[in-house]
């Protein structure tokens, strides 16, 4: 520390003496994550005109929220997702969208969400910029304020450009009790619009592949159609986000939860033609492709075309269709009819399909 | 995907016709963080029999909590300290400590805490065990359970080993209102205990440096410590961990808040011998060390004396002391007064001081 001091013993210069290191500001430095004064630049430039609300800007180490129900809802997710940019979307909305839709397949009304990134020194400011903005337009458009965060700056090569960990906090409607144990022989599976757009997207992006239509990402927030959905009054007995590991993942947790077998019917599952010609390029099965704005539901089959026609009703429901029915309490199992009759077991994805997708 | 059919269409055979790949079970693979089998390996043989509880144990995406009171305190914080394990603590204890602490200072109490790891390919699991056990034990230890959790994988070289991003909601107690903004000329600011050990320990195992003795870090969860304090009544304006940045910018930051001016008496300031040998060798200010288990308040000063007697019952404050006074309100500045009677201005920290030093 420097220091200068008079004869009274006080010092009365400014804050100059302890001068900001002149710096490029278009890169991220090791110092925006020391908790000091460029840490403090950079939450005042970048993040707070963008996330402002009040329980974020008083700036402390948390926030305070008021939470109008007993029983609230807590996840959280880290999204390493490469290139962090890719057709329709980026790691900022994206990081907004999973965790927000982590709450909403539980039932939950989202309240808040907590952002955390991990910045790789040398990281572009202009780029940080565009993802804090995305993370803004995606928080705005779900109405969920993120209202704590938290910067960390790594060395170069230690990290890759931007890592986001977001939380989120939401708060469980009375009466809303969804758990796969309540599966029953007859349930309808239902999907809320076409798979696997999101994995093939960001695998475009990565490969620089080319396909004759632009596979778009679908992430989006999921609560509003939930709510729709649970407006309706349907026995919906559990709902899931299909993400990693794609749809067939996500039906094995179900029916390893429920103990239930179930069975789809692949000519009903809703793929794109870009996407599954994309799948066929790149030997995936669009069953084990992520999406990042769909939801599975199982619901008791009498209510299904009701709850159809309420998804359907929601721009991000549009496409929503049953494309399966749970067969009976057995052995864990989801079994495929293929469109020439014969069934083909699908089991969770096994390893490493699709690396660094979310 | 293979898929073997029978005549009946059926297939009867079990999972093994999609094997899990064979695979070294010593280090982390890029499929731990695929959302299929190998995560949900690592998740049932390294996460859960550490975290088990009934909010986590059915793995959702998110975890149930019941509240007992309206207001929640929620907060963040990335773990990234290098090298991930140090004298005293590591980034596991480190990343439960430090989340509760946020909640803590706020004067709530910590309910639940969520963990995502950002893991790099190659980790090894032996390693992953150890962090792990630390967070358990450190959980255990504050009594605040990990209910829900998320992993992601990223190649060789685009991460550093581990990185752990935590979470916390705590609820506050009614009546609890802690603020900068009610911070009065004459209140006294009051330590919890010895600054800096925990940037020293970290920066001795980062650097190999060997003291006379060695210094450990200070990581402790301070929630009880606080409940201690507030049950007191004392009247406490507002409470911060004294991290990033060490005292300096942390009461900078309050002063900003409030726009006081607050003046430290130098030779009051609690720092061990070693560290400030530490500090010497390395040029270091102790008043920019950080801590990952002490606090800092701002009291009404005719409550001082009860409050830091309370403290000093507990083992977490048992060197708690008053080391300074807010003396007036003005343009924001922290003085230090030295043992000369000469007196000089602290800044924020300005740059990068100590990078990754949690």
């Amino acid at each position: 520390m420097m220091s200068k001091n008079n004869s009274s013993g006080v010092v009365l210069t400014g804050p100059l003496q302890c001068p900001v290191p002149s710096r490029k500001n278009d890169v991220v430095l090791l110092g925006h994550g020391s908790g000091g004064k460029l840490t403090s630049e950079l939450v005042r430039n970048v993040f707070l005109p963008a996330f402002s609300n009040p329980a974020l800007d008083h700036l402390g180490d948390s926030a305070e929220l008021i939470v109008e129900a007993k029983r609230i809802v807590f996840t959280t997710d880290s999204f390493v997702v490469s290139p962090w940019r890719f057709p329709g979307g980026d790691v900022g909305d994206l990081a907004v969208n999973g965790t927000i839709n982590d709450l909403a397949v539980s039932g939950a009304c989202p309240v808040a969400l907590s952002a955390a990134f991990i910045l790789e020194e040398g990281f572009s400011i202009a780029d940080l910029r565009a993802i804090v903005e995305s993370m803004r337009a995606a928080a705005a458009r779900a109405r969920v304020p993120i209202v704590t965060a938290d910067t960390k700056v790594v060395e170069r090569g230690k990290g890759d450009g931007v890592f986001i960990t977001t939380s989120g906090v939401g708060v469980l409607p009375e009466g809303v009790d969804l758990a796969p144990e309540g599966i029953k022989p007859g349930d309808a599976i239902i999907v809320s619009g076409p798979l696997g757009d999101h994995g093939i997207a960001v695998m475009s992006a990565r490969e620089g592949l080319e396909f004759e239509t632009t596979v778009e990402s679908d992430t989006a927030p999921l609560h509003e159609l939930v709510a729709t959905m649970l407006a309706t009054g349907a026995e919906i007995r559990c709902m899931r986000d299909v993400t990693r590991g794609g749809l067939a993942t996500v039906l094995n947790e179900i029916a390893n939860a429920a103990s239930v077998r179930v069975l789809l019917s692949e000519p009903d599952l809703p793929v794109r033609d870009a996407v599954r010609a994309a799948c066929e390029i790149l030997g995936l099965d669009p069953l084990y492709v992520a999406c990042e704005g769909r939801l599975v539901a199982i619901v008791n089959a009498d209510d299904a075309p009701s709850l159809l026609g309420a998804m359907r009703s929601h721009p991000l429901g549009s496409d929503a269709l049953q494309v399966g029915t749970v067969v009976c309490r057995s052995e864990a199992r989801v079994l495929v009819r293929t469109a020439f009759g014969t069934t083909r077991m699908v089991d969770a994805l096994p390893g490493a399909l699709l690396p660094r997708i979310c």
